[in-house]
């Protein structure tokens, strides 16, 4: 029987594993903690820190492949679970463009890759030559808008400046919306590509995701998923591939960030595509010929659920149910936090409005009953 | 968090957890050995013996409903659990029926449910009397074709008797093809009807499934489901309920068996509808409201993979996701035994011939390479 490591125990590794039962693949966890979100349905699981190669080393134990749940583990262990003969996919001079943000953009530049205008800066005399407003990000361990300062003001700096993290500073693009490409790559090059998507954010984490993108000009689709394509090629991701794109208000497409797992704006996929991005995930690290990424309906909607005012999440089920029967529910066994993601909600169907108010209600009953 | 128990560690147990996981429900676990196909993916797993009262009563400790893999538990051991705060979904008084032929076809009969004639018979004269040919069954403990004799000359019925179980005679009934009906139905009594599906056997076994089933008459459609509906109705069944069913070559339907659990006729609704009859299941033993049954593509069909020449499946994979990318692939995490189910193989798409060829292809790799 296949095994797969899975480091980290969070949603991506939770919804892996409903696409491991499915192949027969094996999946062996390295979870935070016993009962966290991937431990809740993971047999194989060892407890212990991504951080601690012997952790690391347990979990490969037995397993060709590792991968991941997040991009935190240090790059200097991955190479060491690869020397042992355990693959990390991807791989970690791929992983670096995902874990930092300045080689990412030091390295897209470099390809021409469409980006917003940046710069590292570490003073700020670097800020002011570079030009307000500008958007601070630490280098390292972002995500969802922590880690990111919109600078207008000079003094707006400062927090960004205290936290002694390496920055860079980029241009605040003036964009129409948000996009996301994703592409599955296997080892020996063969890639899928995703349906473009729209990504809607709140305070700087993914509110909902509308795919296809509506009303997105064929060629800017067309160009997003060639790009998307070309940087998977390129730094030779394994697995899934985001790119997180700006639409500019003229036009143009820009890269954002990159994710290399599953990935938020691919949730749809699970119940909106013929294979899911969990299921192509595993697929391409386990070097399986990819499945078709085909929308199974005309439009998907996925709302996350940010912990709100509902606690339990369990005792919502009746009335999520009743109110839009054909919700896809997706709970991922976290405790309840203010803005957490503790689950998500997928419809599919043939009118956009529709399909977006049931998303919207569904996952509404969930955060604020 | 709601844990629902699950008596039983086959491939039934293992797909529920995949639509347990997306629920948020969590899953104990009966398993008859550490390492079934079921006890490889629930982590809140209990080894022991179902016809043990102790050992079924630790599995459903902490749980408010208790459900199953299969339709073995002794009645009584039911009723105990019951009687001790665990509902037992299905009941003792509803999952009788599926447990026992000759009380299934007295109160079918009762009913005045369309059924093959019968009787109860309990020496060679009694089956002189029935009229050859006739088919022999033990009123419990049969399936997959085991427990069945078809008897056209006196003498075939000898093996029959030398089992020393209760038998029933049935008419050898002159079908076109087998039918299935399957309903979803909560406590409360609301209840969805599956698409009516074609099912093919071989040996006696399910080899393959195709939803909807082609060509069947509208009138019929609606007959078979609304028959599985009143059965559901009147026997008080919560859960899933295949009811298996004779289309004669005269236009009629007859009921052939009664299963009162997720069924091998409904695996294709994990792919191919709104709401897999495994959601369905837990969602109505869990008593929330129920999911549409609504296909999303036109056409369905599950092939079987029975074991065969092929012993390691996951070495097949490449070969199936080569030859269809969109297959979609269910393995149970079984040894392979000649005939013996260990996964199987969907394919949904609008044309019924392609779809139909490439799941036997799919399948067909990995049963014989």
């Amino acid at each position: 029987m296949a095994r797969v490591a899975v480091i980290g125990g969070g949603q991506l590794a939770r919804m892996m594993q409903q696409s491991a039962i499915g192949l027969g693949l094996r999946l062996r966890l390295l979870a935070e903690g016993p009962d966290v979100s991937a431990a809740q349905v993971i047999p194989d699981m060892i407890v212990g820190d991504h951080t601690v190669l012997t952790d690391l080393e347990a979990a490969a134990e037995g397993a060709a492949v590792v991968t991941f749940d997040h991009e935190h583990v240090p790059p200097e262990h991955l190479r060491a679970l690869a020397a042992a003969g355990h693959a990390p996919r991807p791989g970690p001079h791929a992983l670096l463009y995902a874990q930092d943000k300045g080689e990412m953009r030091s390295r897209l530049t470099e390809m021409g890759v469409p980006c917003p205008r940046w710069a590292f800066v570490a003073t700020a005399a670097d800020v002011a030559e570079f030009g307000l407003p500008a958007v601070l990000k630490t280098t390292r361990g972002g995500y969802d808008g922590k880690g990111v300062w919109v600078v207008r003001e000079p003094e707006d700096a400062e927090d960004a400046f205290s936290s002694g993290a390496q920055l860079i500073a980029e241009e605040l693009v003036d964009f129409r919306r948000e996009l996301s490409a994703q592409i599955a790559r296997r080892p020996g090059g063969e890639v899928v590509a995703y349906p473009v998507v729209e990504s809607r954010q709140a305070g700087g984490v993914c509110a909902e995701v509308v795919a296809p993108a509506p009303d997105l000009d064929p060629a800017l689709a067309e160009a997003a998923a060639a790009l998307a394509v070309r940087v998977a090629t390129e730094l030779d991701v394994v697995g899934m591939l985001a790119v997180e794109l700006f639409e500019t208000a003229d036009g143009r497409i820009l890269v954002n960030e990159l994710a290399m797992r599953p990935h938020n704006t691919g949730h749809w996929s699970i119940d909106g595509a013929v294979t899911s991005q969990f299921e192509n995930h595993l697929r391409a690290v386990a070097d399986l010929p990819l499945g078709p990424s085909a929308p199974l309906r005309p439009w998907s909607v996925m709302v996350n659920v940010l912990g709100g005012r509902v606690e339990d999440l369990e005792g919502q089920l009746p009335a999520v149910f009743e109110a839009v029967p054909h919700a896809k529910v997706h709970l991922y066994g976290k405790a309840v936090e203010p803005g957490r993601k503790v689950g998500h909600v997928t419809v599919v169907g043939d009118d956009l409005d529709a399909v977006l108010a049931n998303a919207r209600r569904a996952a509404g009953l969930l955060v604020d009953g």
